[in-house]
């Protein structure tokens, strides 16, 4: 059963029942004010820090679900029936209220059918300003003159969000609310000197209003049925103190066709001086428009650099718009802000947003600069990493030092900054002088050899990388002597990014030193990884094999096969039957999970993914981001028709038409899929949004499936498609040029390229060179043994 | 307007319409297993402790407020037509719907008449087991037969309520739940090997059950209206992950006049064992009724200890039951867990446990002094203190030198021991040997000693107690040369306490050291606070005064007259001209206010204080914790009109009748009551059950007003009471003996002793010496000049 469907040519996902299995939102804002947004219009919004400077309230996990959020109310004077513009929270029956949602770039819009009045709401956060802006069109569609009381509703939140949620001792004696000219005024005190202020704004004119939410809902009720809109009018209550809400109620009279539109405005700032301006200014109807005009050439600016046509409409709607969306919403929150995430881990997981980078770099290549730039300050001068790093708040210091190593967090800088040279060749970042989280500072370059250096330092008995605290799974606590491949495929890559670039810079020394960490580091690989059919995930403290066909419980793990690929770890068929093994263990037709069989008593030393029930995240369960990693390595293998069966399987656009079991957005990727082994829910998805996988379900599709990559020398056309397509059009921009590369595939082969023809010009081999700047190149391939 | 009254006869506070303005809650349990419930059986429940051993959950904060509980639905079979057997949360219409809710000591009791179905369920949790009884009996009083389905309903917790709170990545992925014969299993893996489990077992045949919150309810519905009593059948979920309740469904068919008995046991164990034990234990009704027995024995015990008979009843209400059982409350549970505290801050407040001692010493001296001795265990070797401390996980070690020290919370061990050995005569105590929280060990007299070391040790310029992080007043935050005259006349009093005991224990050189110390503090004293008509609140920083007719905003401050009282820090002159001045500026009909005028801009010097809002909380609100030290002060004073006047005014029951406005529960303390200069809720209280007002209040009205205290050497027996009382009766047992003493005022004097006697035989003074254990002791006194 489906909910909605892509449109698009609006760039949009119309949600066309309101009654989806859980919220499926959008994300309003772009890097600094963000508005999260469900097909219900609830959600909440915060500025630069979701933990420290939340402006709008949320109840997580909820009962009813997902409230409070962005309400408008209409209200019949005729009769006093009263219902909301999103079906949510009134909830009139759905045989009679008629309602579709759609979520666009940077917007969210509802248009609701109801007793004669068309209604239309329109949810926005302009591009530099730390509003929102809720505009609202109606229309009266009936053949009677229509009096109706207009209110609209949000919570305001205490700021810090962990004293929001316990410390109500404290939050309910601070807020000193205020009204004046159609604009409620928000203020609290924080001790020492600190004073936000937020304000909600109505260019309809006001006849009354709330601002204590126990006012305006009235004891023992809820959004759902405030005493205020049931008696058609506010009560002008002042909290001082108490559960500070933003309520304005205005009327309007529509004859027969006639149609109003006036907006509400939300932000942080003072009411007397920002509510008033914004107020002032989206009081014309065309301020709005412009916003929203500036939000499509925002968007479509950003879109540009990747575009797509292949015979798969899903795979065009994911990757040309709504995948993307999703690569520049970890980049900006990394995973700090969702339904699901409550906003108390603020900031960026250091392993996280150097992989985020991967998905942005090739349309903001300065933002990705000044971001690896944060991740860098936030590495020690061993080489190591802070886990976590929030850097409004960071300075350097020996406090950074607090708990515990990772073995993959510095890794991915090797990753994450080679992604961005090979995208813009600006080898000069290199030299960039960086501090360290902890004392001192280096260039860039001797940053990425400490990372090296310290992976180096910390090998176990068997010379791979110990697993320390965990690796990229964090339910894989090996500690002591414990050994990961997974880290050490990810040091050999680092290994080799780095000596990429040490032979492009004429490093010779360091090509010789880190040549024979390489050397080294693949022989104990070769002499202790190889499990027979597959790679071992590790080695235990007490030596026992991780995922080995010997093993008590789990004997095979997704990650040790994908990443031996990835890394080139192996020979060729090794990886072959290490993917082959995948498919026979691993995949299912929601994805390959993680680990099987999966675990189901507790053991010390392999950790807590030992205490999730079977098919649960990462016990088992299907791992989107990993999944995106066993794309790239059939694609790697040029196995196209393995690649792409992998990457339909998890998908979110293919669950469309069975969305109310797969349960999450189709049009964004979800952290996990419930595993073949959970008794119940396979196949059901959990936690959308702020997921590794956007950027990695990017990354597979457009490099690896569709395989058009940077390089440092050019642009590499490597494709692995199934093998039934006859070919697919790329748009990609490369340091300012822009390719239109056409790819046939007349032999129905899943890869090769047996031709390239550029701007006409037959070349050898499958890498474009670069072009000026500003230029259009023509790029035709034909697929071929 | 009232919500309900007392029933003194049976310990029980009723509440007879049940949309009180806030929750109206009672605590069920004892030490350990603690369930809090309100009059709409909301709340949840905990074992031990509040933050790492949470069962039931709640929303705080929640909309619609107070969700979720201890739900009892019927649904007639006849329509489909449910209710609940609290009015909330089904919220059936008031005037067909009628309900009331007993809290009585140790159980609440719903008796409910809907549509001819007389429903009465009774919450107890029984003395020694970690299990929660809700026995629910059920009558046919109207003509017909009737089919009833019953469904109970809970929803689990994970255990630990910050994770429960926001880690939902992982809370939503733990649970397996389980059902078999008629319970149902709560079981959460945490890492590493922990497996708390919970289970929820019905007498009543169940018929269908759901351990899947979200299948109970529904998507987008809510406790009011569950999806499976709509359908009047619950749908087996298995939750293996997601949202954990439990709810049991059974039927029941009732002839005209029937009615019938059965119970549902929520406990902390293993379904498949204790759960089986407790089903089977309480499927005999005896067994339940047994339960309420042995409660009814237990409180009853606990009150005996100090009853009385004045001419005032709410008086009465509140010293013979519940202001005795907020005592034990405050005593068991510190302030980490009620409506208002979300039980994140866990364990004891130094300051706060050590105050609610003096609230039970005289019924539980034994357990007093087993949490003594957690608190002295809490006390570093320099004399102070932590601040806060969880005894369940406390291991000694410089680990615990975390946060600010305060500058009272080691000199009320001085107070809270002093009352134990004055409570018992157990001077043995002075000479265990309790390691100290840092390092190191001492005897106990060692340990008050080094309380007083540590203040000394910590004076400013003018000779005064330095303010440190804060005194009492966790919102002056003075810091710096700042100065705290409340912790000087603390100091003094403790000064006073030592030297005391020194005598009695004929420690000469103590009593010289420390007598040479209270010398020199008095000589500060009288040089420095004094301002002309009342005392310093203390000195900032900068030299300025806090609280001198001369400063900018806050003139006055209540603590420093009262306890400048209490301590006997200077002239009876001055005392009285100190607090005149309180009657002055700050008493109000509804207590007195902490200090005046508010303020109303920040001052870094000043502290946290300045940043609330005119009126709430330590900014000008009526902090009822200080009014009890008013009334003691005035007592001491021997002006019984005025400390009666300031009892009076927060006095809880006293705000029966106006429990619309006052808005808390009648019954016991709240924290605080909103002062003179809010802008609109003066008088109405917040923060119910866990405050020092407890204590303090039960001190103030049984040893000052009443006059009835223990003393080293016999009861002390000094009211200070309305001058129009004619007398009154107090039942106190001291050290074994019990002391029925009989007030009698023929010359309607406010205080003063002029005949004393005791057994028949008249003695001077005022002071009843001591009888042996076992015994009953007649003493009869006169009160005149």
């Amino acid at each position: 059963m489906r909910y909605g469907h892509f449109d698009d040519q609006a760039f949009e996902y119309i949600i066309e029942r309101p009654d989806t299995p859980t919220s499926w939102v959008n994300y309003l804002g772009t890097e600094r004010y963000c508005a999260i947004i469900s097909n219900n219009a609830s959600g909440y919004a915060f500025y630069e820090s979701p933990k420290s400077q939340r402006l709008l309230r949320f109840r997580f996990n909820s009962v009813p679900m997902d409230r409070p959020g962005r309400y408008v109310y209409l209200r019949d004077q005729a009769d006093g029936e009263y219902w909301s513009i999103s079906w949510q929270p009134v909830a009139k029956p759905l045989d009679q209220f008629k309602t579709v949602c759609a979520h666009g770039l940077g917007y969210t819009r509802f248009v609701t059918h109801y007793r004669g009045i068309e209604a239309t709401a329109r949810y926005l956060v302009p591009l530099d300003s730390p509003v929102e802006i809720w505009e609202v069109e109606l229309k009266n569609t009936s053949s009677e003159p229509r009096h109706l009381d207009v209110f609209a509703y949000a919570e305001w939140c205490f700021w810090e969000i962990q004293q929001d949620a316990f410390n109500f001792q404290y939050i309910l004696y601070t807020c000193r609310m205020g009204y004046d000219a159609d604009i409620v005024d928000y203020s609290i005190r924080l001790w020492p000197f600190r004073e936000p202020k937020g304000f909600f704004a109505s260019t309809l004119p006001v006849e009354s209003f709330d601002t204590d939410r126990d006012c305006f809902l009235g004891a023992y009720r809820h959004e759902g049925n405030p005493t205020a809109v049931e008696q058609g009018k506010c009560s002008g209550s002042i909290a001082v103190g108490g559960t500070p809400c933003a309520a304005l109620h205005g009327t309007i009279r529509l004859a027969p066709g006639e149609s109003r539109r006036f907006a509400y405005v939300v932000g942080v700032g003072d009411a007397k001086t920002a509510g008033q301006e914004y107020k002032r200014k989206y009081s014309d109807p065309r301020s709005v428009e412009h916003e929203l005009a500036r939000l499509a050439d925002y968007w479509q600016e950003r879109l540009a650099g990747y575009q797509v046509k292949t015979p798969d409409p899903t795979l065009d709607s994911m990757v040309n718009v709504w995948n993307q969306v999703q690569c520049h919403t970890t980049f900006n929150w990394s995973r700090s802000a969702s339904f699901n995430e409550a906003g108390g881990r603020d900031g960026m997981g250091f392993r996280d947003s150097n992989q985020d980078t991967l998905g942005v770099v090739h349309c903001l290549p300065e933002p990705v600069k000044a971001k690896l730039v944060d991740l860098l300050k936030a590495q020690f001068a061993d080489g190591s990493a802070m886990h976590g790093v929030q850097p409004l708040g960071f300075t350097q210091g020996p406090h950074n030092r607090q708990g515990e190593v990772f073995s993959d967090d510095h890794l991915w800088l090797l990753v994450s900054v080679a992604a961005y040279l090979k995208e813009t060749l600006d080898f000069g970042f290199l030299d960039a002088v960086v501090p360290y989280a902890d004392e001192g500072e280096a260039s860039v370059y001797e940053h990425l050899k400490r990372a090296l250096d310290f992976s180096w330092s910390k090998r176990g008995p068997h010379g791979l990388c110990l697993g320390l605290a965990a690796d990229w799974n964090d339910c894989l606590n090996l500690k002591g002597d414990g050994e990961t491949t997974f880290s050490t495929f990810l040091f050999l890559l680092g290994l080799n990014e780095l000596l990429e670039i040490a032979r492009r810079q004429s490093r010779r020394d360091d090509e010789a030193h880190y040549g024979g960490m390489k050397r080294e580091l693949e022989g104990a690989i070769d002499a202790h990884v190889w499990d027979g059919r597959y790679f071992l995930r590790g080695f235990l403290t007490s030596g026992r094999k991780l995922g080995a066909a010997s093993s008590d419980q789990s004997k095979i793990f997704l990650n040790a096969q994908t990443w031996a690929v990835i890394a080139g770890a192996a020979s060729r068929e090794k990886l072959v039957s290490a993917m082959d093994s995948v498919h026979e263990y691993l995949a299912t037709e929601h994805g390959a999970v993680l680990n099987y069989p999966a675990y189901t008593e507790h053991d010390a030393e392999v950790g807590a993914i030992t205490c999730f029930p079977k098919g649960l995240k990462e016990n088992a369960g299907i791992f989107c981001h990993a999944n995106t990693w066993a794309v790239v390595a059939e694609a790697l293998l040029g196995r196209g028709d393995q690649a792409y069966a992998l990457y339909r399987a998890f998908l979110p656009a293919a669950k469309n038409d069975t969305a109310d079991h797969y349960s999450m957005e189709p049009y964004v990727y979800s952290q996990f899929i419930v595993g073949k082994e959970h008794p119940f829910h396979f196949g059901r998805a959990r936690n959308s949004w702020l997921t590794g996988t956007a950027t990695w379900g990017f990354v597979a599709v457009s490099q690896y499936i569709l395989g058009v990559r940077a390089s440092y020398d050019g642009l590499i056309i490597d494709p692995a498609i199934p093998s039934d397509w006859e070919g697919f059009e790329v748009t990609r921009v490369f340091r300012g040029a822009t390719y239109r590369i056409s790819v046939r595939n007349p032999a129905r082969v899943s890869s090769g390229v047996r031709r390239l023809v550029v701007n006409d010009e037959p070349l050898d081999g499958h890498v474009v060179p670069v072009f000026p700047a500003g230029t259009t190149v023509r790029v035709q391939v034909e697929l071929g043994r």
